[in-house]
């Protein structure tokens, strides 16, 4: 698995699986300075974007539209980012990079769960690989409110 | 058409366009701080990717391709980062998001192309929105230099 990313903040994994179909596996990334923020990883080993092939990017954009649908549901963000960057896999010797998109809820306005303000501190620009864990409770909840809204 | 967006670095566009497809156009960025910067435009409004249609991705996926077989016969990137963040369309009280891809190639390496010197310096780690213009004549050579080896 990666090396511990910038946005995704973890060693050994992408965090909590949220659902997965034929190509992509979806997790709910361990670092939540923007509240909502998905990891959508390629269940095969490939280095560049251009080895993604047509029903993948197909099924990528499914999970697009799931994502950002239930998250307009729980939490209505104010605009999504998405990013496939890449980049602390090269801090290593031995580059072993995975493709891996960031999926980024953006926030106008703070917004309360569970009782944990979230503030978009870097709202209109771009999102800071800054760690923020919540507490595993929270965590759980987080994931079955987002689960409970994605149309499988 | 745009605001000033943050890796874009123009207001009203963003840059020399280098080919179009059915339904995406692609430009030279006019912010070159990564040798070989390019967007890619949805040719109709829209603000969500999640509005992005099968055929369109079908086709973005095929651009990616394209955009990244060529960089690699001119310049060797070490990586690419692709994103669709949108961020600074919100810093206007009236936003109007328009979705376009940021392709950043990424070197490990110092690059010369013209004589003039491209280093990467945030090399491992996230791009930054930090404008670095090239002389006119420069930027039509590096135009025509991708442009040789998009395979349409």
């Amino acid at each position: 698995m990666a090396e511990i990313c910038e946005y995704c903040q973890i060693a050994g994994g992408y965090g909590d699986i949220l659902f997965e179909t034929p190509y992509w596996i979806i997790y709910l990334a361990p670092s939540q300075r923007y509240l909502g923020t998905c990891v959508v990883a390629l269940k095969r080993h490939s280095k560049d974007l251009s080895d993604v092939k047509k029903n993948e990017w197909i099924d990528f954009g499914i999970i697009v539209t799931k994502l950002e649908h239930a998250l307009e549901k729980v939490f209505k963000p104010t605009l999504y980012n998405w990013s496939c960057f890449k980049n602390s896999a090269f801090r290593s010797s031995k580059p072993n990079p995975e493709i891996h998109w960031h999926f980024i809820p953006r926030y106008k306005d703070e917004v309360d769960f569970e009782n944990l303000r979230f503030i978009d501190q870097d709202f209109g620009y771009i999102p800071q690989p800054i760690k923020k864990e919540i507490p595993h409770k929270i965590q759980e909840k987080l994931k079955k409110a987002i689960i409970k809204h994605i149309i499988i």
